[in-house]
């Protein structure tokens, strides 16, 4: 039990300051950027930001975690399976949006695409690649019937493995796009000067660490625990079947 | 066997890739910027992502897979327990090294310190605070003879979560400093327009991801490897006292 009350205090933290990231980057588009809107202008590249933050992060960091809750464990396994592929379905539609926003805004303004790290990193690193493993070969493995149970299985520990990568990815190379936003986005005072949306940014920044470390450690630690508690057969059975 | 040729293969990748990233660091400031000097210029300024690459990355990656050698499982434990803390110290100091070159730069050409993202995550992110962690408890814990092997054999998760964590946050903050960097020093042509030093640069940023991936996957799968092989008890045993 003392496993479990850590847990859940890990859990509502990560839940927080999941909300509060939430809340930063809506503040930082509406209060700060020219709000929300689909016109080929900077209000339709604010929608990169949004997404990403409420889908690709937050959406996906809840996917990661819905297994290890305790309290799930006596739920009908077909259920936190759609959940878990749902959820991770919208975090996927909504950085695909989040990226068509982006080569809008860009083309609009004559802006070229593709060009910084930060772009370089999607296609070509492992993040690009795990996504696609993990949303092909995920469905093909643990949601098509036929799929030999060995075969699941063994193809647990690579899942596992690369989505914790992908969700760490995603929050590096977010850090590295609000980086390349404020210093171009930031003239008059600029970056350096510290005005308060840059503070507010930079403190975003710093939450979407903390999400991913709490996140991350709900995820692994909780793992640990399953291993050695009495559960262990029971659960890895549930995961992999 | 067959664990030992691929683990033989992703190590040499990874040398590889490391070796590649230090001589694009040195391309990138000796051709592109204004080479090495310590004058508070430019020049001093370069000295730190030289030394953040070939130190804090490099040296603390081959840190970090020193143990998991299998060739080194026959070496006095003494030994391989003083080379992990001595290339994990050396690492250290050029990263201090490298802050030092930053803050002068920026104080000689009145550059205001710690405004940005990337300088935020060093002190408040758990990327120092596990460095600390792993520098003082590790020492204490480890290389202390009095310490008692049960304090060792409890320690030694978080000694290994951390150690990767903090290993892959440098990489992360590093490609953070990359993008600022080149959207700064690159006015005509400026970042987007791709000039010869931003595809080098971008480069090298991809390399360093990759060279985090293969690593990390060195140091994860190997330890998986030992988990069930027939040298379990001694490998473990070995990396506790």
């Amino acid at each position: 039990m003392e496993g479990l009350w850590l847990f859940s205090v890990a859990l509502s933290a990560a839940g927080a300051i999941g909300f509060i990231c939430i809340i930063l980057v809506l503040r930082w588009v509406l209060y700060f950027r020219k709000g929300l809107a689909w016109d080929g202008g900077a209000a339709e590249f604010n929608w990169h930001p949004v997404l990403i933050v409420t889908g690709f992060i937050f959406l996906q960091g809840i996917a990661i975690i819905v297994y290890r809750l305790p309290w799930t464990w006596q739920c009908s396994k077909k259920m936190m399976k759609f959940i878990h592929a749902a959820l991770n379905l919208v975090a996927f539609i909504f950085a695909v949006i989040s990226m068509v926003a982006v080569f809008d805004f860009h083309n609009a303004a004559n802006i070229p695409n593709m060009y910084s790290l930060h772009s370089w990193l999607v296609p070509t690193s492992a993040f690009y690649l795990s996504f696609n493993e993990q949303l092909v070969l995920g469905v093909g493995i643990y949601l098509i019937p036929a799929t030999p149970v060995s075969w699941r299985a063994a193809f647990m520990p690579l899942h596992v493995y690369s989505g914790l990568l992908l969700f760490t990815s995603v929050i590096a190379v977010a850090l590295m796009g609000i980086t390349e936003k404020l210093i171009f986005a930031l003239d008059n005072p600029k970056y350096k000067d510290s005005p308060p949306e840059a503070i507010l940014v930079n403190a975003l920044g710093v939450l979407l660490v903390l999400f991913g470390l709490t996140n991350k450690a709900n995820a692994t630690f909780n793992a640990i625990n399953n291993r050695v508690n009495e559960e262990k057969h029971v659960f890895v059975f549930r995961n992999v079947v």
